[in-house]
């Protein structure tokens, strides 16, 4: 038992913490930054997690080169270019600028991440100059969060306290970014959590392992994964407390929050759905179905334009590879049952039923296979001209 | 060696055959039929593939229903109403159907083929009623072809006499519907091929599956699977001449214009794309990444902004989960470099070049990963506004 407090200031409400943002002009709007840094005044420990694509981004190769265990002090971060397919260049732009920031502020072993367009390098000659211009002792998370962003109409961020019954309390903060190309196995998203709680080294990687495979390898926008996808977890303990049952549970709330937003801010998205499979023979089985569903670009269509077409639900299942039987399953939208055997054919009454429950900004289908006691949710949105817009036009 | 001769009828030009259709109000527009019917007025050896979807369609169970090996002399079909997840019920309403129409005409072994709506039951009173509108000594292919249309925009309907070097020709011919919904390993898709041609039935399954898996299993337009698909051939033998490798060489390039024609008519598609995939480890990953290509919304949504992100091809193959190495992979649009690990920015003048690429009606994407030998080409098209509008109100 623990209680909950949100707090008012992101990752400035923890302890030892400091975060901030600049403009070097890789982003028109001067009033938003490109280049942002969370620090420590401590040693942290860090872990993290990052893209199964093959092709992973120079940040990336970069952390990975530092020995298992290692702690830091400092993470800089920018947005509209992804330092991605620039080889080892783009390894070496990341020294180079490290070596310039370690004039300013004593670093250890410093970590970058980057998000934005795939294949030119860092423009490193302006993002040096920026250094003059961030303020170490800044606490600003909200221009931190916005200066991750890319594709995202709105920043994410979230911060708790959490009060233990012992009357101790630690922090855990985090901001996020997010908004398309989103797979299960992460996608152009970055998210960091930063905490004071004295959690142990080997708590870590297991809790965020746990708390992602629950959140963002749940949610697709589009089917793709990216080059750059990083969850990050540093906790510098500054204060004495921790209990791994309320980090955990916290952490899984937070990364499951971060991931509705992510959702609910697709491309061009305007509701979100859960795919829930149940009765499926094995968990590996559900889980292929329920992520079909959530990937499909005809269910995708069908969810923008609100039309109960459950055939296609159906047809998706079917098409999975899965174990199933059409005289077996049964599909709802939300506690509607929409198609079963003995009532297929979705009369005038169910489908106004059925259409006002796809009105909803956020609602469930649920397949139920009849084939055994597995069961799988992931999350998915639907698909609009936005998001052709979008990424039709993404590069200019 | 032989002489390939496009023919103006259809399916009307091969010997013995018989085609037709009428509209039973299915489809609004009465002057375009919804019901339709090739017939032989001999026997015919038949050897149909059907989707890998595990619904399948009342239809393709039926067929199923008949010994190994049988023959047919009728084939009738329809649109608007796929008979898919309808249960036993389905496969009731085509016997109910092929009864009544046994009464018309003397059937052997009849078949069906239906596309459309999945979920509702036939109309078999209207459709029963449309018997007596059948003229079964019809031979028009055109109203045939444009009979099983859906969301296609264009009949879809090819013709050829083969004459072999001995002076000896047979027919072949066939009519395809298929516009989205298209996905390796078939889709709602529709063909059904007819010869004269002497084959020996042990030919007819070996050399259909060739020619279908260097087309329709090698199409994209948005990586979904129907319950309906259909490849269908029937050989009445009215003719005693047959050359195995003209009659393979034939079927295969017959399919693979079927299989562009359906790209082309890729719901809301503006080109059609061919991704070629070079120097993989193994088969199976030359294909897998080749898909992955033709099947990635990303890709889809740049090709129709005519956008050359190279970046979204790479990240695409590095997700698809082969081996591949950035320094190794080269990428090219039709024979311009657009990316190598010695050439990564793409400057003005290749931008501009790149571009006039794009704005073809038709290019290849190649991407050479340098790991191996093995290579596979695999076809898709781009993702517009359209599609999006096409699949919102597909029902409506």
């Amino acid at each position: 038992m623990f209680n909950l407090i949100s707090t008012p200031n992101g990752i400035s409400d923890v302890e030892g913490f400091f975060c901030g943002a600049t403009n070097v002009g890789m982003r028109p709007d001067p009033n938003q930054g490109d280049m942002a840094f969370i620090r420590s005044n401590t040693p942290c420990d860090v872990t993290a997690l990052f893209t199964s694509n093959r092709f992973q981004a120079s940040p990336i190769v970069h952390f990975k080169r530092y020995e298992e265990g290692f702690q830091t002090n400092f993470l800089l971060m920018n947005a509209k270019n992804a330092n991605a397919m620039t080889g080892e260049a783009g390894v070496e732009d990341i020294d180079t600028l490290l070596e310039a920031l370690s004039k300013k502020i004593t670093l250890l072993n410093p970590i970058m991440s980057s998000t934005g367009v795939i294949g030119y390098r860092l423009p490193v000659e302006k993002m040096k100059k920026g250094f003059e211009q961030f303020d170490f002792q800044a606490k600003d998370s909200q221009a931190t969060a916005r200066a991750i962003m890319t594709t995202d109409s709105f920043e994410k961020s979230l911060s708790y306290r959490v009060e233990l019954p012992s009357g101790e309390y630690f922090h855990i903060a985090g901001i996020c970014k997010g908004a398309g190309m989103i797979n299960p196995s992460m996608a152009t998203m970055l998210c960091f959590i930063v905490t004071d709680a004295n959690i142990p080294k080997e708590d870590m990687k297991p809790l965020l392992q746990e708390a992602t495979e629950g959140s963002f390898n749940r949610i697709s926008v589009d089917g793709d994964t990216s080059t750059n996808d990083t969850v990050m977890l540093l906790s510098n303990h500054a204060r004495s407390s921790y209990d791994k049952e309320a980090f955990s549970k916290v952490l899984k709330e937070m990364l499951f929050d971060f991931a509705m937003m992510i959702l609910r801010d697709g491309e061009g998205s305007n509701k979100v759905v859960a795919f829930e499979v149940k009765g499926a023979k094995t968990q590996e089985e559900a889980q292929r179905a329920s992520m079909a569903l959530s990937n499909s670009l005809l269910v995708k269509t069908a969810l923008f334009g609100e039309d109960p077409n459950w055939g296609r639900i159906a047809s998706t299942i079917g098409a999975s590879g899965i174990a199933c039987d059409p005289e077996k399953l049964s599909i709802y939208y939300d506690d509607l049952c929409i198609y079963s055997a003995t009532q297929r054919e979705l009369d005038a009454q169910r489908e106004a039923q059925a259409n006002a429950i796809m009105k909803q900004a956020e609602f469930t289908v649920t397949c139920h296979l009849g084939m055994g006691d597995s069961s799988y949710t992931s999350y998915g949105c639907d698909l609009s001209y936005e998001y052709v817009k979008i990424n039709a036009e993404y590069r200019t």
